[in-house]
């Protein structure tokens, strides 16, 4: 009875809550580092930090888009999913979601070239990104999509983010672009993404599959903003060789 | 002539003392997860998340080992470097590096069980590791070898770490037999492996891959202690998931 129970397939508004029930448990937007940056209670060396370190993020995306590109003979599902590609690589006039997080960076009074040398990175942020790119180029193409899924949850936090970001950090405004186009691209995506894992998982054991996807991925924005706790906000130390805030700005 | 002489091969004996000067800056001797360690400031829970962890890595060199083997045509290179896999696996009879610090587990109170499903691992230990795995498997044959000379100075840090355990933490003496073992096993590998990059880097810019190399794989060991340390020791938090030490132990 209870292995019956424990392998049945969920009913698809079952495992559409527990995505959500996951998102509510282990999504970044209750992470200490954003709680503070909410309150404002972040200095400007903090944000530049996390300016820094977040675009080895953002700039890896195409990069793991393009890898789930490769995952699928399917031309539709290539279709609908390099949408992602153009909106953060722009088409060549209009600038993408890399270009707009550069200007973020500079708001913060960094230089974009220090951003794309990738200078004083920590490296835990980029063992977190590689951990990404490895999971959706080498776990089942249903994992890599669902993985994807914590855009499930961005939209609301992306929202109360820009509020606080104008109303706490004013010299910042000029770069929060990025975070306007994403208010409609990630919800877009993301019910995309989720009609498709609901679809094409098969079994209980494909379902259990996605949802292990969503942790996964919610470890990964969760460890990126430890390290940075780490490094910048409690007395611990940004490690041999990463970004380390002027005094001023601290 | 500052051209010429940042492109000119570095003489042997300065090749080597900059990986030694590398170590000084960078190697994990000087953690301070280490230090309290050594001091006896450590309780049991902490040196239980540290074991546990640690296992992660542990667990993974011979699979960084093998991905090495796997990078070269040339028998004497592999006859010589397999040795590190049956250090770690042993030879079926004598128990190897792996089993040795399933011990050390145990001693910690915790079984080797919950070390080998991984529960409660620290994401950024797994990524970190991953990141290990990675860079041998992707750069150049001379990178992944160089990357393992952090044994260079691995024999003085186990020499002390041995005295201290026994001295602060007599219930984990047990479970010493692993680091034994090392002091003879990671010399004789560090000279083999020096030996060998010195005489295949054949050029300024290869040798300054060879040192970014090591200095990568210094980061690798410090970002680890870096979690453990936020996770278990300064007022951070373990993330969602991760080994909760019992609060008699802390």
């Amino acid at each position: 009875m209870s292995d019956d129970k424990s392998t049945a397939m969920l009913p698809e508004a079952e495992f559409v809550a527990r995505f959500h029930a996951i998102g509510k448990e282990r999504y970044h937007h209750q992470h200490p580092f954003h709680l503070l940056m909410h309150e404002g209670k972040l200095t400007r060396g903090q944000l530049q930090a996390w300016a820094l370190n977040r675009y080895t993020y953002q700039s890896s995306i195409p990069i793991k888009d393009a890898a789930i590109l490769a995952r699928t003979t399917d031309p539709a599902f290539r279709l609908a999913w390099r949408k992602r590609i153009i909106d953060h690589d722009g088409d060549g006039t209009h600038p993408g979601g890399i270009e707009k997080w550069l200007k973020l960076v500079e708001a913060t009074g960094l230089s974009r070239e220090q951003a794309i040398r990738g200078d004083g990175i920590l490296p835990a942020t980029r063992y977190a990104v590689g951990a990404y790119v490895d999971f959706v180029s080498s776990r089942t193409h249903l994992e890599a999509v669902a993985s994807s899924l914590t855009e499930l949850f961005s939209k609301d936090l992306i929202t109360l983010r820009v509020d606080r970001l104008r109303e706490h950090y004013p010299w910042l405004s000029s770069g929060l672009e990025y975070f306007q186009g994403r208010m409609t691209q990630a919800p877009d995506d993301a019910n995309f993404a989720l009609a498709w894992v609901v679809k094409h998982a098969r079994n209980r054991e494909e379902q259990e599959l996605a949802l292990g996807a969503l942790r996964a991925k919610c470890d990964i924005l969760w460890a990126m903003l430890d390290a940075l706790y780490f490094a910048y906000v409690v007395p611990g130390w940004p490690p041999p060789g990463a970004f380390q805030p002027l005094k001023a700005s601290a």
